[in-house]
């Protein structure tokens, strides 16, 4: 808070009560992060700073409370805003509505597609709106060798990140083996950051190899999933970010870990967010009620939402209702389900009764057609023979689907073929998959096959594939694929259900492929349609296009497919689909 | 750490046990200021880092510590290094000894004495030795307008310091009614550290006015002397710094406020450390043994002493036994007394037994001399005729020393007086006490009386006189005075015993008349001697030039006095010695 010296002296004498403040909360229980405990009384705003709290403070406008719950706003250290499918400035506007008031972010996936273009709009899109959003610089563009991405970020094309204070380090560098190996461009990424906050991602990682990851610089890690895990993390310095996301959810087991010795070395983070789980759910007001439920300690909680992320991340002036603070205030009905009443942002009203009101209207459609506009999907014209897949008369790499999980296993088997050509296989539930290059249109496409998605007819295809959003597609037909990747294309990205001659349902994401132009309740309307066109067409799965948008992950087990080919994760290589003739 | 990659690639090698590292402390009880427990295990050193926390190193030395106990080395978050009388390098030998390897510490005094100049000796002096001395840009030079200080540090002069990066903010802010009353020189000193921290400095600062000095951007005090205050301050927000130092110990009042919720906004702090007490007793590890005397869970005892204050500062990877961090290791054979048994900086052994091994010998002595001879007490001639007292006829104010406090009463009663001149009335203890001024050469003495030292001859001077250091002295007889001031002048500062024709004992303080050339047991040896002298003369109190030196400090009620006269502290200006004629 560099302000004028004016600015200090008007916010001093509004604390002093000799001028009265701009807005006073009356009545309210605060939570007190500092002293952990509940504290009855006024909390005082003047020029979007609390500058009180306590008793006798006279505003311009007064706000009875009545007893309410008042708390810091509460603050996501992890969360990838393009999993909501929702640019930053709409996720804002949602998230305060359950009590959010900031975020760090992890820009991966936009700067797997457009490089430091995308994190610019990122940044852009998030400025001058009454939310924090923060930033961490990608680590892991692109992800692997083993697939074609947008962009490639250096350390030295990162440079030009680490000065904007909206960057508060290195994100989660996912390369843990490249860390630990001592490779080059990951240290010297590391090397970069070394001033700031390196966040780390490395799941199971233990013993010495976890130790080395530490010595490296990393500091913190949100994919422990057992409890063994986190406690050797925790007890080795990270700062373990219990993860409570749509897909992944860490809470139940790992919340034991968490007493009142180490309770400052936790947070609760999203990782990822799905809009359906935004709107139909929440965001940490919903971790909040599940963890008090499940027997954590009501302030404890909320620290881990407030002062610890705060503290973490260095934001000064955040995570705690204190004068000199910023007037980041969420007020609850209670603090059981933790429902938002109130939000205030900077000291301005942002939801009442729960409801979103006076969020200026972010101009990110303008914005957003730069990153569209500028830069669509970039595929080479597809020839429906070029589709085919020679069948090269031996057993097959097959990827075979694990309900409820991202890992697949790999089944190597005959397969069926028609004219010498790969056919899908309906009665084994096998269909043909594919991952079409979608940067510079160098019209490479890898091919592959997948068990487990249950349609008997149509395809579908989706701009979002971890972690390169090249455009993947599974169908019965090759007329159908093309058909749903056409349709991708010309929406210029997003997600799509052909059967026949016809698209079935879809949902543009315009923006980088990733994300919608959409509000949110639209977005979900959409959403839903194309889940329901997908059993209609036979899918087995609650999320379909989840599991198809992993299946180009190449570094989740066991085989995977990128525009380069299948990938045998295990050896970390591409392998062909056939196997040798024996 | 912003260190090559290659050295990074070797850490990350002897991190998983690739390599051997420098050194393994084996079998030590591990203090782990992040889980809160103990953990059993080895610690790895490799090139002044921690690599490693756990089982199964090799080193090319290795350290058989048989259940010792391994701790952070100790961080003291506020001690003002001149209170030594020590130079930095000189106090940092003695701190490494007791188990400390990093202070933050307000250059306050020698920056009143010999401004930006002094900082930089003070930067200097403690520049490349094996302990963190981290600084605050000192808030208050001069103190008052009530003096004359030898240097003016205005919010332009201090943002030279802004950018060190051992200088981490703005020292306590002593004039905390400056700030509340929204004082633009004040006002824009904090707000130069605006992205700093700003320490704070309020006894007795409550209710609105509290809230006020926070939401300038003050974030810490540790002028807390009761639990009601203490417990108002950490709920608002501020890091509370429980002090424990030579003369005040506020430990014993505050522990109690500590406890499992809070634990984290508390640290122990020395604030001023007599040399005497750091040779007889100790720093941080005597604070540490009386805090779990009195209760204090022994992890949480030290986490108050490293982790905190790490956080707190900013300071990186320091704080914690813990890969990734500074080697700056604690070995203690019990946490019961603390007594150090082996002390790491930087992976380097420092402390062996108990014993200081390995210090460089720092030239402070060379790089004091620039700061001695090129500003040494610049007093003017003194004519003995000018120390003499015109009896004004009517009652004169008197200050009153109360044992053992620094706060003084004022008396206002007749006094003795010869030939129209007033003279000491040794059968009421009371002296003559004056206040030469020592920056500009001025000539200017103020002039007043003391009861209580219990002098029946002779007289004392001293160079250390709060806060603005001009040469004080108290004594019988004119002649005597002016010796001991003379003697305080040719020695270039320090203290100064004079009886008849002699100099009984004398301390040279030859750096800015602060700080000694000597080593501590020399410096003790002659502090135990100017003492003996002054019981010899008389003299009631345990510590006398303590006494001495604060009656110079107009910020402390009742009366005291300084070159421009006495100060009536409550109303916070110079008034006459003798009252009115009525």
């Amino acid at each position: 808070m560099n302000d004028s010296i004016e600015t200090l002296k008007k916010r001093i004498l509004a604390a002093r009560g000799e001028i009265p403040s701009d807005l006073v909360l009356k009545g309210g229980k605060i939570v007190n992060v500092f002293s952990g405990e509940i504290q009855e009384g006024d909390v005082a705003f003047f020029d979007g700073i609390i500058v009180g709290v306590g008793a006798g403070y006279q505003g311009k406008e007064h706000v009875k409370l009545e007893g309410k719950w008042v708390t810091p706003g509460l603050i996501d250290g992890h969360i990838h805003i393009e999993s909501s499918m929702l640019p930053p400035s709409r996720l804002a506007a949602e998230l305060l509505t359950h009590g959010t008031t900031a975020i760090v972010s992890d820009p991966h996936e936009i700067a797997n597609v457009l490089g430091l273009d995308g994190v610019r709009f990122m940044l852009e899109d998030s400025r001058s709106i009454p939310f924090d959003i923060f930033f961490m610089a990608p680590s892991c563009v692109p992800a692997t060798h083993l697939e074609t991405s947008g962009a490639t970020l250096g350390a030295s094309e990162l440079s030009g990140l680490k000065d904007d204070p909206r960057i508060l380090g290195l994100a989660e560098m996912m390369n843990f083996p490249g860390v630990i190996m001592g490779d080059n461009s990951v240290l010297e990424k590391i090397n970069l950051f070394s001033g700031k906050i390196v966040d780390g991602h490395a799941p199971l990682l233990s013993g010495h190899d976890l130790q080395a990851y530490l010595t490296a610089g990393v500091r913190s890690d949100h994919e422990s999933t057992r409890k063994t895990e986190g406690f050797e993390k925790v007890s080795s310095g990270m700062m373990l970010m219990i993860r409570e996301g749509t897909a992944a959810r860490d809470l139940e087991e790992l919340l034991p870990l968490v007493n009142k010795k180490n309770s400052r070395r936790f947070c609760l983070v999203s990782d990822d967010l799905h809009a359906e789980d935004i709107a139909n759910r929440g965001h940490l007001n919903v971790t909040l009620k599940k963890a008090v439920r499940l027997g954590l300690d009501t302030v404890t909680a909320i620290q881990l939402v407030t002062l610890n992320p705060a503290e973490y991340f260095g934001l000064k002036n955040r995570g705690a209702v204190a004068p000199g603070y910023y007037a980041d205030v969420t007020v609850f009905n209670d603090l059981v389900n933790f429902e938002p009443l109130l939000v205030y942002k900077n000291g301005r009203k942002v939801v009442d009764s729960g409801n979103l009101i006076g969020f200026p209207v972010k101009q990110s459609h303008e914005v957003s057609l730069g990153v569209t506009r500028h830069k669509p999907l970039r595929i080479a014209p597809i020839d429906p023979n070029s589709l085919r897949v020679p069948h090269m008369g031996a057993k097959a790499k097959i990827i075979e689907l694990v309900p409820g999980r991202i890992i697949t296993t790999m089944r190597v088997e005959e397969v069926k073929s028609e004219g010498g050509y790969v056919v899908t296989d309906i009665d084994s539930d096998i269909l043909k998959l594919c991952v079409v290059e979608r940067h510079q249109a160098s019209g490479r496409i890898g091919f592959g096959l997948v068990r487990g998605f249950g349609l008997k007819k149509g395809a579908i295809a989706s701009s979002v594939a971890h972690d390169s959003h090249n455009v993947i597609a599974a169908g019965v037909s090759d007329g159908e694929i093309l058909r749903a990747i056409e349709r991708v294309k010309t929406m210029g990205g997003g997600l799509a259900v052909a059967a026949g001659h016809e698209i079935l349902a879809e949902v543009p994401l315009e923006i980088a492929g990733l994300m919608s132009r959409e509000p949110l309740d639209t977005l979900v309307r959409q959403l839903e349609k194309v889940k329901k066109a997908c059993q209609h067409l036979g899918s087995n799965f609650e999320e379909p296009f989840m599991m198809l948008s992993f299946l180009a992950l190449p570094v989740i087990p066991e085989l995977k497919l990128t525009d380069r080919g299948l990938v045998d994760v295990n050896k970390f290589e591409i392998v062909p689909l056939f196997s040798k003739k024996e």
